[in-house]
């Protein structure tokens, strides 16, 4: 019997778990969905006649060598540092391996025992990373095709909300992912290429050091550095390239307001705060000011920043019920959990919101002794809480590239990421088909 | 034969080494000091008739336990995270351990083995910690015993360069002990007590939140927190003070001139920088700077920052060569490798330099109703490069707590910190008689 793995059946998993199953009897395969919440991956599969699900903890070597032992293809939405326990199983039991996270050193280890048997260990292939890959490689191809030379390509991608959901909220963003990913992001120090000359950008910088970004008919955005854009210079074959820079975008003015939580100190996760259990959203925030008697804390942020009392970030922080006598709500905890629990009142998804996804490339190239300039933009809005954009391009790639080498439609093998022709055309064409478009000028 | 063994013969021991030769005969016992470095230990012992040296490395398990064995008190000046290794040979042989370390968890976790074989080991018994918890705690006992109430107490101790050093510095600074820790400090949110709030002080904010401190007949200095204030509020008995606060000194306007590398990100030891061995001192800063073709890197610094292109802070870095084309002179690095190399070529002490030690107390407290204050500060300058004041201060307490402990005068046992009377009284005394004084007000 055919049979595809998905393993994780959280916020993002329901799209790419869709897909499979609607594809289960043209394809001929059966979708089993194991989830350490067994109850939540039997939500994903419904009672699909193709579907199954289970209870998988990865802990319980020999239940999850069994679960897998059963697979032709893994795809796992297990956070990332989990991924290279489930590639040493899919060696060992000879499966392919599907997954939407970075290729850490570990993974990248399996590379020539996945190739010696013959296996596609294939990762970064969900939104960023991933449709960013695909759609970037393909404008890339086409330039070089045409005698073109790259000098320039900067990138950026947001998981944002959609223009009619929570018109009043002053920052226009929401989680709509991980919490925590978005309070600890940008922690490392951000490496990128500039004009042919490496740049860092440390956190403390991170979110003053913003671009702009004018997506056309989308409106003006800003993005800040990712951490490693060095990496994907030879990973693109961009070995004489000048500028690469790739970055998560936010709306504008979204990054000077957090840029005053990263000044503070409040994203830190390294320590445990005295006293969690007294703390109201005011005092939290007093506690990163100086003692200055009744001098109240919004004052002391002013002038501790330089801020008019009616600055966009201070009103946005006070929006955010940041300076009110609230009970933080919690027994204890770092200054990232208490700032994620306390934004998490206001910025929790409600069931009509919609999400969206914005993603911008611009390349700069050389062609016949001119200047060219492509722009290429993405903007997909999700239905509701539930049914996210975000769910949709992380888990429609994965589940695209999982029905290809069903197919046996994939010649790759290893440790790859999705850069190739075989993947981006095929994938590509697929998520335009599902409404998952670009637009270039 | 009774012997006391120095283990670590680098800059802090000459002082150490020298006491405890000096009193050998007086005191029937043998000197044996050990390095890794078999020439610097001979060094120090010159042809004592109660001197030995022997090449010492630690991680040769059988060698080091044959060393220690032979000695009653090991002195260690080994870096701190080898401490837990001498002290587990310590344990099994039976022998007392002394340093000038921070108590590490792991050597929390060997108190309870230690009382119950009768051994003393004691830690931060140094200059800072060391003379700073001494004096303090001398000061605290006297408070309370003539029915005082410490309100507040504030303590700052740096390792600078005397007046008559290098005048025209105007960083007033060199390194006088490990640079490497100098590029490093702070990068750990401090946490300390003000008027009764826990407040925290991230990297970014270190610099910037500084506290004047007045040295009666010394001059004007300022303050950045250290690490953790809190841990002593229990250490010193001072569970309902409002004030904790403990730091590092600097001279006037040393901080805003470090907070530019601060904040460019130039003391980050998390990653390799591309490019070191074509680096040049200015593209060394140029690289924590947006490109913007052929402006230069000065006036980007001051525009990012808001200084004045004759700011002091401008003015510091450019004396430091940070502008200019010198080859930086490594290979590979991190930025704070980098940084630490570049300072190192104006900050290297020369051999007619003379360091001082400052240290600075300050105590607020409430007697009959009455709100009083004592300041308390001592002072001390080294001979030469060699003979430093830091030599002095980390050593000498250390060699007078050995003598004490081979004249069976200490009584505490298991792992402790020099805060009871039975330390602060013999070891301040004495220190007196060798010139290192207090002075009150």
């Amino acid at each position: 019997m055919r049979n595809i793995l998905v393993l994780g059946a959280g916020r993002s998993s329901s799209s790419l778990i869709s897909y499979l199953l609607n594809h289960a009897q043209a394809g001929d395969w059966h979708v089993t969905v194991g989830d350490f919440a067994a109850q939540a991956a039997a939500e994903k599969v419904q009672n699909h006649a193709r579907g199954r699900s289970i209870r998988f903890d990865i802990n319980d070597v020999e239940a999850s060598a069994a679960a897998i032992a059963e697979a032709d293809v893994v795809v796992s939405l297990l956070p990332a540092h989990l991924h290279p326990l489930v590639a040493s199983h899919c060696l060992a039991l000879g499966k392919h391996l599907l997954n939407a996270s970075y290729v850490s050193a570990e993974m990248k280890g399996f590379h020539a025992e996945a190739v010696s048997k013959g296996l596609l260990f294939l990762n970064e292939c969900g939104l960023d990373p991933g449709i960013d890959h695909m759609s970037a490689m393909q404008v890339i191809d086409r330039i070089r095709e045409t005698g073109g030379r790259l000098t320039s390509f900067e990138s950026f991608t947001g998981g944002l909300i959609a223009p009619e959901t929570d018109p009043d909220n002053p920052w226009r963003y929401k989680f709509t992912w991980n919490p925590r990913n978005v309070v600890m992001a940008g922690q490392s120090t951000a490496k990128y290429l500039q004009e042919g000359k490496y740049k860092y950008i440390p956190y403390q910088q991170l979110f003053k050091r913003i671009t702009p970004v004018q997506v056309p008919g989308h409106g003006n955005y800003e993005g800040y550095a990712n951490r490693d854009s060095l990496k994907y210079i030879d990973t693109y074959g961009l070995a004489d390239i000048r500028t690469m820079l790739r970055g998560t975008l936010r709306n504008s003015g979204f990054c000077a307001s957090w840029n005053l939580f990263v000044q503070l100190g409040c994203c830190d996760d390294t320590y445990e705060m005295e006293g969690v259990d007294k703390m109201t959203h005011r005092s939290f925030i007093d506690s990163f000011l100086e003692d200055r008697g009744s001098v109240p804390v919004d004052q002391k942020l002013c002038e501790r920043f330089g801020l008019a009392a009616d600055a966009a970030e201070i009103r946005n922080l006070r929006w955010s019920g940041l300076f009110s006598d609230a009970p933080v709500g919690l027994s204890k905890g770092t200054p990232a959990q208490v700032l994620e629990h306390i934004l998490n009142k206001k910025w929790k998804l409600d069931p009509a919101d919609k999400d969206q996804i914005v993603m911008w490339h611009r390349f700069v190239y050389e062609h016949q002794g001119k200047r060219k300039q492509i722009q290429s933009s993405l903007v997909a809005t999700g239905t509701d809480s539930v049914h996210t954009a975000m769910a949709q391009t992380v888990g429609l790639p994965l589940a695209i590239a999982a029905r290809l080498l069903m197919q046996k439609k994939i010649a790759a093998k290893g440790v790859v990421i999705p850069t190739t022709r075989e993947f981006y055309e095929p994938v590509l064409a697929e998520l335009q088909q599902l409404g998952i478009v670009f637009s270039e000028e």
